[in-house]
């Protein structure tokens, strides 16, 4: 049974891990800080784990992970991971980063879209965790850092474009929606109850973070030529789940059916990533509390533009889920070990 | 591996037991039933099946059913139920029934609570299935009687206090709020988004038919003498979840921690119960998707009434986990098999 | 033209006071304080005013407030009032208190419900602002304490009742709903959007602050006899809106055709209370905007229980609007000036 | 003081128009039609409206129409406007057409979009009612096409840029999202509570039939030259308010700063439309039951793309709101009476 434990247990994708991982034959978590809540039970956190699962929230303590886990999920808020991670490295653990600070290959870029100076160290070679991309570099990781949500829609629903070099690489357009548990547990007005409902709202227009991450990992697939796109992100006022619609220009005329059959043949092998038939409307809660992604397409051809939807659960495979199925990998298991693929409907 | 059969597959529930048995180690979905969908593969009808389960909905045909099914869950609309169900029972199939068509032992109840003249064959010898109270006789059943969303709710709320004689059995009120999803698939103007949502309403107030249920079970326990209450249940804009907010008189003095004691006392060997500490805050989300069921309580002195919150998920505890929880004891599989005991939050 | 001022105008009662002012004839609003954004336009801070009400938001000051307005609105948090108010009031000036902190009679009761020392001036002769009631006492009035929301709803709820001593006074239950609004605009958990939606949660059980203010206001109806009663708050996922659904015991035997007419004639000239037909559900969407409280009943004859059900805007009647009847009144206008009377629907 | 009537009351655009008339102050519904509802008051329909508000619903009646109403506003189901209408206008009537019937200046679009053949009357002459682009032709008019909900968002959102031909006009990309009150109150499974809400849906993608109807107007502007977009729609679960977000290309490079001038000037003399500064958020609460418009936008230089927000009430800038602005104008009162300008936040 891998020890697991997780830095950073008292937020959203922490308590999805926790919650994921009850379920799972050959994990357990054992070890879970929190800052806010250290001393407390996390079954008092989230009465919802009250006779089920019970754990006490610790602070961190180098020392003591160490020698409880083979396994550290790290949720940190950004830039507090490169401190902590590069111990548990040193002290031989594997760990998943579910956080930004180990996504980005070049560090500049840190300043100028977190407006903060990245201090990774030199020898860490953090491997970007998309499995459905990077499975093999995946599993022989020591150090993964997990995908954001955005880019865990987008990228898998624009690879096989890329791969193929169908569509133009600058000027893609992704239009992205999420709901409000990607904001995570700390209190803002922005997440505040009667700020959220009742209302659609774009946020981060042209400045969002997750920028260079989706044009880095789109830039490596195909002709390896640069891609600059922009996401506009918009709040919606649901719990869970993303819908990325992206836009992409075709470089010479395909039919819908076309891709499809393209797409199906590039994740024929993937268990969680699903391509639909055309027409059939995709929407967030198919993969509600799963792990999967759901991707649906059609060309426009009076502009001769592709739109592809891709579908996630921000806290499954766009956090907590993906964290897990790299730990699968990581760890020798069968990739799919304790994830679920259906979403809760309705 | 038990070959399960779902008549009505189509609805939420028989969704839901889809969903809930994808994961079931000792069973299998291998017939599904639709009227209104028959011929259709069920993951068109809900794509998020879509590359992780099939089977094509057909017509319900005695034969086929008895040939291909070692137990029936059937989830048909009132007293469609009262027509299926005997013939399957001749068959010699387990049979879990979740509608309300063998709920009530006193057939006259139908013509006053459903306006409907009941139709049961008087050989049938349905067990009323809620297993905290009812599991050794449903050990032993061909058929059970699944019980209403609000029933499950209101009876483990105050089955101690009714056991131990606690409170008035004349006048006992129980408000409770519903999601929608309790109300179905089928179209109308009361689920229609536009009026549900940001709205809060009352329906059925003091005609609803689980009334005669609650109170058949209730009376059973402790003295046996006659419950007459109150439910009035209202419309919620969420989708699963019910909370029943249980108003007793007490007999004599208790206090809040007495109460607390006896109840975890009560529930002890319960897997799906959970008795919450005095203070902590109850709500429906933290059972959604799962098969529990959280009680919290509180004496108000003033007025010498005990409050008791039982908040279950409607499509679980409330039908399509509380029948797999059926089905396991009737086929002697341990009782909390594929059954998720955690919610998923938020 | 009435020079208006607001004491705390951006939280969202100061912010429905704003909105519904641009619409009055007879007042304007010329002064705003707040502490959080003070030195900022109003229209920053609600970016929906832009184009349509400016006004810089300042900090407190005496003088400047005497100066400007000819009526003031205070908006404070509890304990606030008290020290702001008296000055106002011996500057001459009429002022509707939107807080907790002039509505009790008895001042041991904020110990006991608000855990805090009352500080009231003795001169001091605030007038319990429920219009529908205490008409007369309001328009001579030079300080109103405006009701509190769960109050508004329940006091017209079950007035006629206690008028008319039709039911016990002990051991009234009030099983309350109310949307997240009511909980103001300052951070808190339980205000947070992935903590609220999709959640059914009581909250404050049996020692809800308002119970007192209910108590105080029923027992002087009708025999004068001291009323004694529970409410059970709930928070539901909805922006605006309060349902009390109130348990009355019968003295004697009533229809609800009775009880209906018995409210008709109760409320007949009031222009923001509505009776409803027997039958005729109701839904807090019904008033939200406006000022309006609906009213519907139903006697359960087999436990001799009269169910009333009472909904207001919790901003609405329930605050700002039953705020600027006040005012009308106290300023000699037309009670319904500048007031919708009916929701935004759907 | 103006008669109205509405043909088509009972749906969501007909109660708008009823709930804004009633606080007009030169017009007065004395007239309503319904198919579904006929011989109910329309108080029935809507209990909100009981005490407040009262007329009989009736089936259309020619003559009885022409008798009671000097100006009618239809919201009929598509293709059904083409019937009634013109025996209103022969019959000398002023007449506001909500639906899409006579939208559309070129006819065989109507078979390519809404897959019906259109059969309007070659004497007709309406004029398209955006009245901040059309405003004298609106004032002139007998018969004026209210606008679709869509297409008004996008083309206000999108006018200065085309009137100045700062973008391509082909490959214009709006990604644009709506609550569902737009769907209407008919039932479908695509508007029942449990399938909506929790849920984000790309629907009608590159097919949805307001695309001509924005195509045409915005080739109207600057150059003339044709404009050839994709419109792809989204379901939100949230009743009111439309945001679209259009990405345009542009010609050469602009600032955010200098557009933002642009539109300012564009719009200056406009009640109901807003310009944002820079780095202001805009939700489609803002405007939530008001008639307004806001826009927002931001050029993204990375890829030399403006992204305009463009948010409005979809009932009522989107519909009954604008409906009302223009029978102002075509009756020759003040553009504004009674509209509200600013929405119900929160």
């Amino acid at each position: 049974m891998l020890r697991v434990g997780i830095i950073g247990a008292t937020g959203y994708s922490g308590l999805e891990l926790v919650r994921l991982l009850l379920d799972h034959p050959l994990a357990k978590v054992v070890y879970a800080t929190s800052r806010s809540y250290a001393g407390k039970e996390l079954n008092e956190v989230f009465p919802g784990l009250k006779g089920h699962f019970n754990l006490r929230c610790e602070e961190f303590k180098l020392e003591k992970c160490v020698e409880a886990c083979d396994f550290v999920f790290v949720a940190l808020p950004h830039g507090l991971s490169e401190e902590t991670v590069p111990k548990l490295i040193k002290a031989g653990k594997k760990v998943v980063d579910i956080g930004s600070d180990f996504r980005l290959d070049d560090l500049s870029q840190y300043e100028t879209w977190y407006k903060r100076k990245a201090n990774r160290p030199s020898d860490l070679k953090p491997i970007y965790g998309l499995a459905e991309l990077n499975g093999d570099k995946v599993r022989g990781a020591q150090l993964v850092a997990n995908p954001g949500c955005y880019p865990s829609a987008t990228i898998l629903g624009l690879a096989p474009l890329m791969d193929k070099n169908l569509i133009e690489r600058q000027g893609i357009i992704v239009d992205a929606k999420t709901g409000v548990s990607g904001s995570g547990r700390s209190l803002s007005l922005s997440s505040h109850f009667s700020e959220v409902t009742e209302n659609i709202k774009a946020y981060k227009v042209a400045v969002h973070q997750h920028t260079p991450e989706i044009e880095q990992e789109l830039s490596k697939l195909g002709s390896g030529e640069k891609v600059v796109m922009n996401i506009t992100t918009h709040l919606i006022p649901i719990n869970r789940g993303i819908l990325a619609t992206c836009y992409g220009k075709l470089k010479e005329k395909k039919t819908t059916k076309e891709l499809i059959d393209l797409y199906r043949a590039f994740y024929l092998e993937e268990p969680f990533v699903q391509v639909m038939p055309e027409g059939v409307m995709l929407g967030t809660r198919e993969v509600s509390g799963s792990n999967s992604c759901m991707i649906g397409l059609k060309v426009d051809e009076r502009i001769n533009t592709v739109i592809v939807l891709s579908v996630i659960d921000n806290l499954g495979k766009g956090a907590a889920g993906q964290a897990i199925q790299n730990m699968n990998l990581m760890s020798g298991f069968e990739e799919t070990l304790g994830l679920p693929r259906v979403g809760l409907i309705p």
